[in-house]
């Protein structure tokens, strides 16, 4: 067996042995394979296609490349969320307390933005003091204590997806949806998870631009999940506008704090406990995901999910009096606000997610590359969403930046995000519709 | 401009303009774009396709990365010969002294063998003292003294071409019409000639396998070498069987003496003369390729065309003495003979180059990798050919090799290489078609 064999039987399209996959992803991350034949394999494969027994063996060689938690001294299922990347996603922030608060164990591994969507991990460093950079030991010694970690991937799960990551970063190969479920998969299996539920954003705001491609990546991401014998749910969810109100870390965590309130949007309380309902079902701590979105709202409803955040916030180093008043965290931004023209009357008809996160990006909400440096203050807020009537003069939204000299820049380009209707416009639906193995069901 | 977002074009199936074409080649040689970039690029555009302009383009980026010949003070059209790679194919050795001879310049760069395929540098080298590398200094003198050079390439000629070739070889991209035109064509246009007689070879021992890619291959290389104002006429001829029945560097070598002398095989002579009239006429020695291979005729008739080698020899250091009497180069190997079967008797239907060579290889006549040590005298002698009446123990071919060991089983397979028929065959036809600008004509 050699790489240019297999380089080449990909290119004509045939499909490959396990075998064939592992000698070269054992041998790429042994430093056997150098990156040039890697990015020769990527590509082809992306051109050509991969079958969905070739994306299990990838997923299982790239979680085999690390270590997997072992979390079969804790009782209770180990259940753990995973969003496809949006604008103003912040859905981790308020789910985790909430299953948390209701018994459900969570080792959740984030990520960083990168590109147009923000990433928990970032969100999550804008508390004061809250790490997220915990060793294994840190991780079983709080999922022990508390039963729920929100941290970062540690170099020990799935190396070969690192590796791989960066790899396929700078080829043109990150879009290729085999690629995509081997890098969500193998990190999620490393946790040592019962069940995922997974988060398939489609829309303008996501990396699946169209209903086709998310549906794939859900059929595929749920086929590969169920192979491995856990139990995966997913649901397709709107990113054509941002999630909530905030974009931004900081502000984000505001929303959050405001949603375990039971005052957040709307949007967002209702995609966080429905996604916490079928966390709670696979948890088997409740007969039906209809049953567990009843609990989660009951966690919102008495405060114990928000108390669980402060407890999650204290164990991580943070502080959690900012968990119960935000403005215990000075802010050294103020907003500046772009309102509706005077000669405009009417109702928002809509707001383009991407354009947001591009101009969040230059606030200083994200990372182009990896090495950016982020501003966890910087951020915009909208104050009219798509239905809302929107009067003339009225605040259309804030900004926060340190980038003073571009205000009149970014105040008009917000502006150029939205659209306008004389005619009233119905709310857009957040969730769409949801997988099972058991096939698809519509929201509708 | 960066080279993910022109990697991604080429991924879509688009067309690449002429500036990404040079920014990708030119960042390339300068180092600033990794293999691993590159190789993704390789892999995308074998897959998606290029376009004639496109394959212009890079010819000329690969031409521009090095030196280019003048002979604009040589009276005489400067005009070469390139063969796209067969077995026994020792047809430069033959029809340089015999163009030479009639008057035509021709600064030929030849190649090493690789893979199934034998070079003429390797064939030019079992000559005692012969030197075929060359600086350009030399190559201008000995071309105004001579009007003849037989080399390697030296690193001033299209080193994009070097560096890119020895990635294509590790990435599964060597088989890709475009880029064996970019590569053939950036060498022999960095030669500065006027005219380009191709040999395109069709069939097992070729590397293009069926018509329909050989046609493609001889339509690019003419279109593109038209494009560049370097008159281009392609032959496509069989390379199902061995060129001659030499196979072995000193052994094609000898082959192509006795064709010097007019005894050689009829179709090395045959496809010799074809290839000389055309090189002739393109130098306007001749009205015509049919004037052209009177006159190349004559000059092997006359003895001029031997001589010509002897001086060329010579010239590069070489012993012209056994040119004339080759039997002054001592052989160490002693030949070992494959007889034909007691019980079969008939006619030979068949013999199937890419066996024979692979057979050569494992003899010491070529190479696996371009590190692997040749041994000159090695190789295989064929005494019957297709269509040639076998009669039982006659001797069918010869072999030779250090490998004593292997004697056996080396026999077995020449044999194996071979198929009979009771009733009588024809003998193989080696000119097929013959393409120009103006398109193709049938030899039939």
């Amino acid at each position: 067996m050699d790489a240019i064999h297999i380089i080449t039987k990909k290119r004509e399209g045939l499909e490959l042995s396990s075998a064939e996959i592992q000698y070269l992803i054992e041998g790429y991350t042994a430093g056997r394979i150098p990156d040039y034949q890697m990015a020769a394999f990527l590509m082809a494969a992306q051109l050509r296609g991969m079958a969905l027994s070739e994306t299990i063996t990838l997923t299982q060689c790239m979680l085999n490349s690390g270590r997997i938690l072992d979390f079969s001294a804790v009782s209770s299922p180990v259940i753990d969320k995973h969003s496809t990347g949006g604008v103003g996603d912040k859905i981790s922030l308020i789910l985790t307390p909430i299953v948390g608060a209701c018994g459900v164990c969570v080792p959740m591994i984030s990520g960083r933005g990168l590109g147009h969507t923000g990433g928990t991990l970032d969100k999550l460093e804008s508390i004061p003091g809250f790490r997220t950079n915990l060793q294994i030991n840190d991780i079983y010694r709080q999922i022990r204590a508390l039963g729920v970690a929100m941290i970062g991937a540690t170099k020990e799960i799935a190396p070969a997806d690192r590796q791989l990551y960066a790899l396929r970063d700078v080829t043109a190969s990150v879009d290729f949806i085999p690629f995509i479920t081997a890098s969500i998969l193998s990190k999620k299996l490393a946790e040592g998870i019962d069940g995922l539920v997974l988060d398939v954003k489609l829309g303008r705001g996501a990396f699946m631009k169209t209903g086709e491609e998310a549906r794939e990546l859900a059929e595929t991401l749920v086929g590969v999940g169920e192979h491995f014998g856990m139990s995966t749910i997913a649901w397709l969810t709107n990113m054509d506008i941002p999630l909530g109100n905030a974009i931004g870390n900081w502000l984000e965590v505001e929303e959050s704090i405001r949603c375990l309130q039971g005052e957040g949007p709307q949007d967002v309380l209702e995609l966080s406990l429905k996604l916490s309902g079928e966390m709670i079902a696979l948890a088997d701590l409740a007969e039906s995901p209809e049953e567990g979105e009843e609990m989660a709202h009951a966690a919102v409803q008495s405060g114990h999910a928000l108390n669980f955040l402060a407890q999650i916030v204290e164990a991580q180093g943070g502080d959690p009096a900012v968990i119960h008043d935000p403005a215990l965290r000075m802010r050294s931004l103020e907003p500046q606000t772009v309102t509706v023209p005077l000669d405009i009357s009417g109702y928002i008809r809509d707001v383009d997610a991407f354009t947001l996160a591009e101009i969040g990006n230059d606030l200083g909400v994200g990372r182009l590359v990896i090495t950016d440096e982020i501003d966890p203050e910087a951020g915009i807020v909208l104050h009219l969403r798509p239905g809302e009537k929107a009067a003339p003069g009225q605040p259309l939204a804030s900004f926060y930046t340190r980038k003073t000299d571009q205000s009149e820049e970014v105040a008009r380009r917000i502006y150029s995000a939205f659209t306008f209707s004389k005619t009233p416009v119905d709310k857009p639906q957040v969730l769409l519709d949801r997988l099972t193995f058991a096939g698809w069901e519509s929201n509708s």
